[in-house]
């Protein structure tokens, strides 16, 4: 079984993050949780590149929601920091979609993490099957 | 238009919350947007009080969406604090809610605060009458 | 007392935001407490566009916390919106420091409120005079 | 080397949650970077539990930031679900703590994880050796 296509262009999207006051804690650092809403922010902003917005998405009855998240974080971010959240896409075939993120500042890596999403339907709130036209149209755009 | 019966029962809620590390900014204080969210605790609670928790209020259909909130700061909640949260309701005719808040550390006032809602169909999404048996029972509560 | 010098330029900036699933709640609509961080948004980089960005004001001992924050929500934001974040300022002399801010979608207005900031001693956590080269670049900021 | 002393006592804490309105997405699920929110809770509640609450740990100069955090999604929250929030510690030497969280609903785990903390000097914001009081209060502690 082809879990990997290494000939497949890997979709990427990189998308600036600036780092607010809300996003701090009393340590100085954004704080941990808040690295999953920029994992989000980078998702959404490659579903976009993809030509599949996340909102047509729902739409169109179809729900991603998070079955599995990691983060490792490397080093701090720090308030007013413009970090770069970069999200990767390996096509593959599978019935979920894993997503890679790494988080940077200049060319320091702060964090990196995955998530791994399953497809439900809006309606049923069951698993569904992906449609094929969505790997498709990740696996066929231009970085 | 009688807009205050002073002889009815202020409708009075008191819960208590702990400052966690994420509520928490660089300034070492409870982040100013938060207030909100604990006006929101002490709101839901101060509902369930009354016989009217919000859960039910959707399911029967009706948002209360806030249409104005106000907050004053007096004294900053540090990480790990034990805070009241004092939600009161006092009755009267309207088409409006309107809830008070206070926000204490032993004796100390912390912030103080007030909501504004309306009272709109879940499924229409537009403003309606409130339900009469919604102020019955939050006047007839016992606080 | 002067309050209001109404030929004095009126500084204003626009910052786009584009709501996040992390700011969405079940209603469908930008969490009420969210908008706080909008503020906090449109302040700072009303503050960078003025030369005065708030991480070197922090840097050089001086906090400005929130004294009072005032929402009128008027519409609901939704997902994937993209907002823009209005800040204006009309200098005035006083030892507090009030922004405005209108949310818009378009030509439509979803919130407005305002802010109220003291200026505060990093190290004493005292409130003190505010500098006067701050309210000087405030008002010979090209909007 | 012994990582694991299967004798030892588990040290484990359970702190209910409940879900606020703040907590749910437009999907009508608990937001997935939340539950980063929760593990903090039952992290702090363990280690108060344990005789080291955290907010002494900082006044005596250590910091625990998060190396690494694990979120393994089963089912969703929803708004205003009382969950219980179950937190275990299974002592071991070395320099880094490792604590489990289970997130549960009655009998239905709806999440599981893990985070991983350094030891890091407030002064210095570089890594210490974790001071052997710690984890000795850790082991023994009762349940």
């Amino acid at each position: 079984m082809l879990m990997h296509d290494e000939n497949a262009l890997l979709l990427r999207n990189e998308v600036p993050y600036r780092v607010r006051y809300a996003d701090t804690d009393q340590m100085g650092y954004m704080y941990n949780g808040h690295y999953l809403r920029l994992f989000e922010i980078g998702r959404t902003e490659l579903l976009r590149q993809a030509g599949v917005p996340y909102s047509q998405l729902e739409e169109q009855g179809l729900l991603l929601p998070v079955l599995e998240a990691h983060v490792r974080y490397r080093a701090p971010a720090f308030y007013d920091d413009v970090l770069t959240i970069v999200t990767t896409y390996q096509p593959h075939y599978g019935a979920t979609l894993r997503l890679e993120y790494t988080i940077c500042r200049s060319d320091a890596v702060l964090a990196e993490g995955y998530t791994i999403h399953s497809f439900v339907s809006k309606e049923h709130r069951r698993a569904v099957r992906p449609p094929e036209w969505f790997f498709e149209r990740l696996s066929k755009s231009e970085p």
